[in-house]
């Protein structure tokens, strides 16, 4: 587990050999693959693939393998990204007035079950802070209203760049995500939206779902992009309700959902097992 | 499971004694209540219950019950059904070429798991006159095209008439039910859609989720209403799906999805397990 | 949610007219069901019962309805339980060294989810300690040995004592519970254990799920008997694993099946949703 | 999907460029890789690998390319099945008396989903018959006493060799196979049991299932070794139960369970989608 390892996650026009030539760069500097995963979309004849490696022993030093790779991925017409299981995403996530989310994610955090560093919390409520301190994180508090929001979210951004956050998880974060903060961090902001995407978009999704009278209610967590509650889908999951809920059960049941599906799509991010391929993710899990 | 019972199912306005009293009248003549499942929806302040007797030793004859029952329903503003386990819904199975929840309907019939007759199958195809007759069942071949619609419809109604159908089933009729037929079945036309409604409404479903990359299809059953898709809902479920699976997997893979939700929602309707309140069901399961 | 009300729990051998009497007893004194689940067990002829009614304007004081039912049920043989929604378990959580399932349980409890209050947690490891005073909660270290277990157990018995304990929760407390303090809190310890029980019982069940190369692993809540993982189940579930997965990655995915599960079963319990009958739950959900 | 294509199943000891040495082998040839999964258990360090080919302009004849494998896999200490997609194996179903396992075969055989033919179906009560003569099989009943047993496996194994059978189904075939015939089938023969596996092996496992009062009901699909209900699991699943459950509906649940999970496992195995290592499989899904 704490070996040392390199991950290269791929997607290319498909054409003969594209494995071959991956595995070939990974064995000719003495590289053992630990995992290979690779699929050809047949309809859109499109190459994905995540290949995980040891770095034991391997023969080129880290901070030249991407280097070193790019002249066959240029060839390939390969899009490509190369990560380290050693270098932690520097999270921040961001609340509003409910926990259970924050919590469940702090806790695992702190069980070392999710590879992240999370040097802050950023809320639009002072609520949560004092949970964000009993885990002896800082947190900072930006009041947002209708007339200081663009003001705000600059302030946070500053406070991103900061801190060198690379991922945004919004933890039932109650504001829209401005087109600023989106283009800052495309892909790697994190939302948990509380209904099965693309049923329930938008507010209120376990009134709506109570009022269509559902048999099972979900939650999804997606990429943002602009388009609200559409961008990629990383993962979700659905739990039965009966005609005995009220929308205060749903709204019970749904917390559960919602920070098992936030958790699990942080962690198949944090491990490099997501590749986002137009709205669309390929999830090596 | 042979032995004779009755089921009232009863929605009202709250108020207090409800339980006590129909419970009164059952047990006035000697009945002896075998299930008893009872709900208030305190937003709508209404009140919902399903009770089950055994008619071995009950002081009325069958065809009185309700005769008997009628005063107190009218003094409590009640709306009621009542049934008997040992009348079985006469069912017509409607399809068009796709065979699997036919063939999971009819071999669950002839293992005796559903408590319906089923005296005939309707068709705007031919395709599956052999899957009927290998059962014995006689198949109804009602050809349409947008300019006989209305016509075969109307004679589909007739055959519907003479066989005293009361119970309608879409194993994945591909026709759009026309509001004439609809008024005929009031809540007793159950359809299956190959979606997680209410997303993916409409027509390909599967292409609809593969193209907005979700990680979970569904099937959804319902009671036919006017609006397309809008009906009560009676049973729903959800498999996982991933990248890997193209289209025609995902057709695949929810075909097991569409057949086990709508021979649920048949049994529980068979089994006078559902009540439709507004455009929702409560199911007693 | 706030309203005042009343719940009993009822097991008998079945007779006609048992919902009536109890249902009568509440209407008597203007009572209002809110909630009334029956089911009368055909083979064993039992009939169970769980019925919640509202106390707003009930003729009764809530200290004489006990003796005020007693001469129904004694008459109808009834085996009972009367809980009122606004007197809260006090829950005492033992924990040993993981601490999942206690922050799950502390974040919920804050949340407002479960109806108990929570005086104390109990350790025989220190690791803990400062998880339960984040919380705000005393936190007691009793470590144990071979030679002072005992001697421990009874240190613990008179603390739940003096603090008026009703119900222990075994959150990963890794010691086997004596016979001692089983009698005292008969029914009234609920354990997680992960598996799927009957399926790897004992020590290190995700070693054996793994050694089997089952394709679901579980987690199990049951109540504490004298027989180890053998008392009545509450709750399960499970998630699907592969191949992929190595022990310590059951260990993970299997922390959430634990948390979810056991909080479930607690949420059941404190709710008065669960009636035991032999060794078996009936749970009114 | 018509498409002809060729699949190695692989395992080994881990050594580096085991995925460079397979591709290149494919590569030189001019075949295009559609799928490739890779998996190194770091525990045991075996080496685990499916990859799929398409055949289209494959510079080597189908019966040519185990000869021209099979040097590399000597070297690298391969454990290694060939298969080609357009070889279907021929299968057997052997049922006793309950036919929803069959229908559901049957039925998916001829909607195309299964890629394998259905040569004979065996049993030891003639109960199926029409149901196989339906669909057009032949259908061969064995009558088996104790005194017969041994016999009638002779007859029956040499009908299967006649019949070049190569994957035996037993479809809720309710006879322990003899050593003789695991012996023929080494991991083809695939059965299906009505239980969670461990939990419940043997005789009636939902009569074992409803006395302890789990929550979950399962089934699993697994090869068949000389160890009752010991082999290499393939395929599980659970659904949900409650006190309202009796034995009977549980079988009547478990029948949903049973046939998912056994058309899902054959499906698997007749893609070539499992690899036996030891008592566990690898299933590449």
């Amino acid at each position: 587990m704490a070996a040392s390892t390199a991950t290269l996650l791929i997607h290319s026009p498909d054409q003969p050999g594209l494995v071959h030539s991956v595995t070939g760069f990974i064995f000719n500097y003495q590289g053992n693959v630990l995992h290979l995963d690779q699929h050809v979309d047949r309809e859109s004849s499109t190459f994905f693939m995540r290949v995980e490696w040891s770095l034991d022993g391997f023969g080129l030093p880290k901070d030249i393998i991407a280097a070193a790779f790019k002249p066959l991925a240029d060839q390939r017409r390969m899009t490509w990204e190369l990560h380290f299981n050693d270098v932690r995403p520097r999270t921040a996530i961001f609340v509003t007035k409910e926990g259970h989310c924050l919590y469940d994610l702090l806790s695992r955090h702190e069980a070392g079950e999710l590879p992240i560093d999370i040097p802050l919390i950023v809320s639009n409520h002072d609520t949560l802070r004092g949970a964000a301190e009993r885990f002896g994180l800082p947190f900072h508090h930006f009041p947002v209203t209708a007339a200081t929001k663009l003001e705000q979210e600059q302030r946070m951004l500053e406070l991103l760049a900061t801190e060198r956050i690379d991922t945004v998880v919004l933890a039932r974060y109650m504001q829209i995500i401005s087109p600023a903060m989106i283009a800052k961090f495309p892909h790697r902001i994190i939302n948990i939206h509380h209904s099965f995407l693309p049923a329930f978009a938008g507010a209120r999704p376990y009134h709506q779902a109570h009022e269509r009278g559902v048999k099972l209610i979900g939650a999804t967590s997606h990429y943002v992009t602009e388009e609200l509650d559409q961008g990629p889908i990383i993962q979700q999951d659905v739990a039965r309700v009966s005609h005995k809920d009220s929308v205060q059960d749903m709204v019970r049941l749904g917390r559960d959902l919602e920070k098992i599906v936030l958790s699990r799509a942080l962690w198949l991010h944090a491990n490099h097992k997501v590749l986002v391929c137009g709205n669309r993710t390929v999830v090596f899990d």
